[in-house]
């Protein structure tokens, strides 16, 4: 099957049997007909239906390099230099349907899969069987337009366990098997996002070290389906809605993180994609330019949501009748100033972009990571903009069941707007209340500002991606006319 | 009845029969088996329970002057120098129960209708009667010790209405009939907190402008039971949880907000405190010092907040291990001289108390208000703090129940932390989500950032605060020996 | 004479004799041999070398469509798509020479002159005459390369007097009285920067409101050579220096400011560019995008800026050893994104490129004037970094005539760094203490954040770019189901 | 001889004769006709005259215990409860004369040699003879109102070396050699400010750690007459000026800082304080409560600092005609706000003052750290909002000597306020330029920002005045109703 769409999505997921628990139950029904998911996965489906859309197939699709059908673009990896601009015309698509709300929307994990496969090449010298399964489960996504998450992250516990314990009682996830049908697994991650609503799960931990010369069993990469056997799913608390007024966000983009436990999980041999050497697994990602493309799908995310929040910001301050306060107008102005940012990062990202030696192009790198550097800080004065601006207005908001209720003609004649009816002008604080104070917008910016990492890995990724750091030295250098030392720490790098 | 206990509070509560709406439904359960009260009220009954205590009666009660028998201490005018103090300390014993998390702990709407007794005098003038009125209210509320809401921000359409509309058809706060049995009043006010939760509700709108020599329908103070005819309560969506484990903060502390619609309610002519004047208005608050005791209470919240969140960054840096960390010591650094700086505030105020021509001491003025211009971005700052720290860590939490079913092993295994168990950990990482990242905490920081109005009006508040703004310019004047202007503007101010 | 060089500048400037004041004493000697000046005209000259070099030329200049010589590619008009990008080039190669601390090297007024020109044809329904003036006079300017400077900010009693003074009391600038010579003019403007080391000045004051259809005395804009008899010089506190060691920044780029009064000064009548009717000034200005092109030039120079505060972090730090700190990777990796930042926006404002009415191409303004918006923060943000990696170590430094006096070995024996002679880190100590402290550093702070007006002026700029604030609100609304209210308030833009 | 007047001070520093460098060139005229000290002597003298003046000298005096002779106040060890507040008096008396602007007024190291003083006893065990010693020199100083300096930090290079050279290399100062006539010095140290106007220096490097139980070369304190042979002062670039009009701070205020120099010092042996053994030295200043008794005199410095800044905003406000706006009241408002907070910590310093167990009372530390740690933002706070209120008139303007010219008249025309004559205008935005912009105002912002270590060591010293950090997470462990873990972490602190 090549683009799947909405329904299709939906029925696949259904079919799935996870071991799933919420609340201390296990959840059995079917995840579309659940409370908890079914908000977010009519999002995911309307996305999917976008792409089979007549109207936008064209910019959403390319053909199968093995059977000519219609594939998603985001799977397409960018041989060709204009492939770039095919890609963010896709990415804007979606990401005009979802706000830049939707931290997993389907380009996030095909572009990622996508760039491990435009490397697959450094894994011939380690194992040819493993760059084969990678681009044999690569082809198998895109032709069978598979919905994925991923898993990384793991507990505290399991960190410092990886450093401290012997192999034994290590419990930081590791192969503890090898045998005829596979790898046994053991071990849990945190943050599986959408990891329900998905159909399988690329798992990459970042590797503890080990002896070198010796089998690192830490070190590892494989996709699977959800459901195999010794999966556990745990949900964190859920801000799902099933009315639209009422949160207009939360029963639309609210994407579960799960804690994903594998319990001697057998991953079978045509799914690892490296095994026993950490610094393979660096390499795949370092030559995937993973983050470059990652980074790409990412900036058409923050410039969705800063549009988002331009437009609620102008919203809010026209439904208070402060449109042209000065003070209004210097917050409008910033956000475009962001909005004006982010643009120009895509643009010379996509200006500056380059063949890396498997003949790919990459976009520049440094305009990317400037991005997720500014969005972070960004995005939370963007919050504390609408915060101030609804004020104390924001926290005391009935109900839309209220509006048709006995007392909704109080409603009605007290808390209308200059020129809204009370139905609109609560519509529109309750989502700024979403935003600004409720749980939904709570775990938005604790996501968005550690989206990519703490802020010292992110420092770390864009001082490393300049290698003239010395040049810039020598300007000072010559600019004074003194002579420049030799840096004898550029070992310590 | 003088002091109540919890038992009491909690009677008299259920007893009352309000008009109380939640999601389009009308309550008419007691209150204090509903769920989005229930919590709360614990807290509540604790508070009053407190007072009963005979370890702490001494120091949170006084003998009634009409009788005797211990009455609360938060009525008590502070008519000798040490009463300050005494005033305090009650103070600190309550908010060391509630960590600063009540915005309406008895305390504060006491020392409010105190603060108004202590300038009953200036209504002598105005109107005997009503100077009556209040000292009997006041006599009658701390003899029966009568838990109090107020009300008087009017919704966004009412403020506008005032100004712009003929009176008939102003739907502004106002009095439409004045008879035998009282005044006939019609309007609605946003966010009254806690008025389901209290006996009786203070009511004193910002009067909106009338033409000068007119009576103005406009201006009134007054005070009734909750559940007079024609008062309608409309909720904001609830954060409470019966859980204390999953959400230690709103499982006790959730005071709900609710819209208080009047529908020509009959005020009794001995409850009006003023009426058609908004001078005297002005004066009742300013005569009697309303936001310097008010603030003085306030002050005392501050401060429990305040070591409530440096007893949470070094228990969530104990966790994560990273206590003795230069940037965790700094921050643990700044939340001690957020801690220093409040309780200087304090003793500051104490210090500086005067009596005034009423013969009741007052703290400082300027001390204070300095404190309510701090607090609301020293606030914010702890909560950042909590956030980075807690960072990606605090969404994915599982709850209470999955540790006691089938897959809790699983979670016992994988999330505990060096030395604490999963169940201990995880209590942890709850309690900062809910205050970080919950729309619990999102309400608090709301609330705490315009508890006392927006910014502009607290900044006005402490300029006035200063008759010598000319001594500070003279002092520029002097040193550079050069002439000071007159003030033409004085008038303006 | 085409483009000139560094000595035919000293030359013509050299011949000046202005009336021109400093500490309450006239200036007679030549500028180029005075220490208020000699410095920066070295500077200057170095320009003018360079657009002369036959390294530079071809990037440099362009052939004159009157002579087929060599002139300023700073005068050329965008008329084709590359020139955008042509001026570019121009621009770096003179911010390289400058890193970004002359804020009227010649690019900045030619450009401003350049857009004037372009929108001369509005001058024609105006006053043929004004709109040959202009034509001439840009031809004139850029045949015989003339280093310009600009005066239009008027002193704070000036300003208010045009507003509450009759015209004749008024001391305001304005014209008093036209005559067959000219127009002649009195009033005074602060601030024209460089206006001593120019050729000439070009003034277009901020027209004071005047009755409709009347003559506006206060509309006017003209160009005049700057020893013009009646026209008087005074500057403000001088920064130069003699010593590249002691002040490497002030012994190059000090631009003295001055306050310029015109005494019934004659303005030719083929000086005049528009004269009485305030709205031709505001269109001349708007129509020539003088903003945007200005803006284009000022980018260029932000990112020299930047470049040089990102290798003196740089040097800094590994002159302390201190490189690879996480704190200063930080630091280094903020400035880079500050760098890619003003860079991309670059990209985007000359991709954005349009051709207006008149057939000139004109870069996208939204980027520009995000980069206005963006720089005063960040640079003051640079500065506090170099301050706090200075720490105190830059204020105890001691004078390159230390180190060569009878105490220099003692200098040079505790003094040194790890790596680095004294004097060599002095030299860069010198350096930091200059832009982080010194009153060198002190000026270009306050000229960086008030470059482009004070930040309401800059934000309403931004705000005004966009056209379509509507689009943005109806994007919320469309998000709500909800409809959009007609704008009333659209007439108050 | 007891209290010295200005004019014996001024002939005491007359009489030295220092190896003293500034640009290379030696210094040999009296110092109170030098133009780099003589506007700062004028200073100092008039502090000095203040103390005998009648009206003062029994708030600025006490009877000295030797002779019952008025002796400085600064030198009291707080032995009763109310001497803390006869300190600050004295200290306010000081400050309002310099308006904080003098890190180094007689009060501050006269209180620091008190506070080595009240420890004297624990050089008892170390040697009887030290402890002498220190009780002489003081008894020295107080008799005879001795004027100090100090000395400490050494250069980058001088630290390292203490670290990573053979003792014989080792540039770090040292006792090189001890012989009857005492302790022969060779070292170097950054920054003795005001070391040229002060009769002695007070020398105490923190000690480089050495081989236990050997005698430590670099652990000594010790106290030396200006002038003796071997010390050399290199002077840094001075921003005095002999214009009170034109540069109405460093005309008054400027204290130079040096660079000294010991060549083979010789210290006579009663000049010694302790010496060999670094612990010592640690205990001196922590039992003698040397930051704590230091931060009292810094707070009144910040509060005289604050009150100067008010003042200047209002009239930098009232000057521009913008009193009014909400902007500048809430401006005006923060700097209230700052100044209520530092006093309220004063008083809670004072509030909390205790017994140590030498007998003296000690103000709280917390509250005055607390003071320290908030000043250097708030300051840098201050410093922006007359930078940005001055804007660009702060940078065009003329001297005094251009206002008694020829061209005169043109400034008097042009420069007046609204109100104010240019004189009076210019004047004041002489001092705004001064303080915001120029490098006096530079040097005291690094000044503030350093004053007392940088963030670090500020931060731990704040973190190590609690000895209750476990109680703090024992109230959320209570909170919680989870057990406190051990905190094995404590002995890591």
């Amino acid at each position: 099957m090549p683009i799947k769409n909405g329904n299709q999505y939906i029925e696949r997921i259904d079919q799935q049997n996870l071991n799933l628990w919420y609340q201390g139950k296990r959840i059995t029904e079917p995840y579309s007909q659940h409370p908890l998911f079914s908000g977010l996965m009519k999002t995911q489906a309307a996305l999917y239906d976008l792409q089979c859309d007549p109207e936008y197939q064209d910019e959403m699709t390319y053909p199968s390099p093995l059977t000519g059908e219609p594939v998603g673009l985001s799977f397409l990896p960018p041989a060709h230099p204009d492939d770039i601009k095919r890609r963010k015309r896709m990415m804007d698509h979606w990401s005009a349907k979802h706000h830049g709300f939707l931290g997993r929307s389907p380009d996030y994990m095909n572009t990622a899969l996508m760039s491990l496969y435009t490397a697959a090449d450094i894994l011939e010298e380690h194992n040819p069987a493993y760059a084969m399964n990678l681009r044999n489960y690569y082809a198998y996504c895109r032709e069978n337009d598979i919905t994925l998450s991923h898993a990384f992250i793991q507990p505290f516990a399991s960190k410092v366990s990886g450093q401290v314990d012997s192999l034994e009682d290590s419990i930081t996830a590791k192969v503890i098997e090898i045998n005829e049908e596979g790898f046994m697994i053991s071990g849990a991650f945190m943050m599986a996002t959408q990891g329900v609503t998905c159909d399988e799960m690329l798992v990459f931990p970042t590797p503890t070290l080990y002896p070198l010369d010796d089998e690192n069993p830490y070190a590892f990469a494989f996709a699977i389906p959800n459901d195999l056997k010794g999966i556990t799913f745990i949900c964190r608390e859920s801000n799902a809605s099933k009315s639209l007024y009422n949160h207009p966000l939360s029963a639309r983009y609210e994407e579960m993180d799960t804690l994903v436990i594998f319990d001697r999980v057998l991953i079978p041999h045509d799914r690892m994609f490296y095994y026993g050497d950490e610094n393979v697994g660096y390499r795949l990602f370092s030559d995937g330019n993973f983050h470059t493309h990652i980074g790409h799908q990412i900036v058409s995310r923050y410039i969705a949501k800063t549009e988002f929040f331009l437009g609620l910001v102008e919203s809010l301050a026209q439904e208070q009748n402060v449109s042209f306060d000065a003070n209004i107008i210097g917050q409008t102005a910033k956000i475009m100033t962001m909005l004006e940012t982010f643009k120009a990062l895509r643009i010379a990202a996509e200006e500056g972009a380059k063949q890396n030696k498997y003949g790919y192009y990459v976009p520049a790198s440094s305009p990317l990571l400037a991005s997720s550097i500014l969005f972070p800080s960004f995005y939370l004065e963007m919050v504390d903009m609408i915060q101030r601006l609804g004020s104390s207005g924001i926290i005391m908001i009935p109900y839309e069941e209220d509006l048709s209720s006995e007392v909704g003609s109080y409603v009605n004649q007290y808390l209308h707007g200059l020129e809204s009816t009370s139905k609109d002008r609560i519509a529109l604080f309750r989502l700024v209340w979403e935003l600004g104070a409720g749980s939904f917008g709570g775990r938005q910016s604790q996501f968005e500002r550690f989206f990519f990492g703490n802020a010292q890995t992110v420092n770390f990724r864009m001082f490393n991606s300049y290698d003239n750091h010395e040049d810039y030295q020598q300007l000072i250098h010559d600019f004074l006319g003194i002579e420049k030392k030799e840096t004898d720490n550029e070992e310590d790098q």
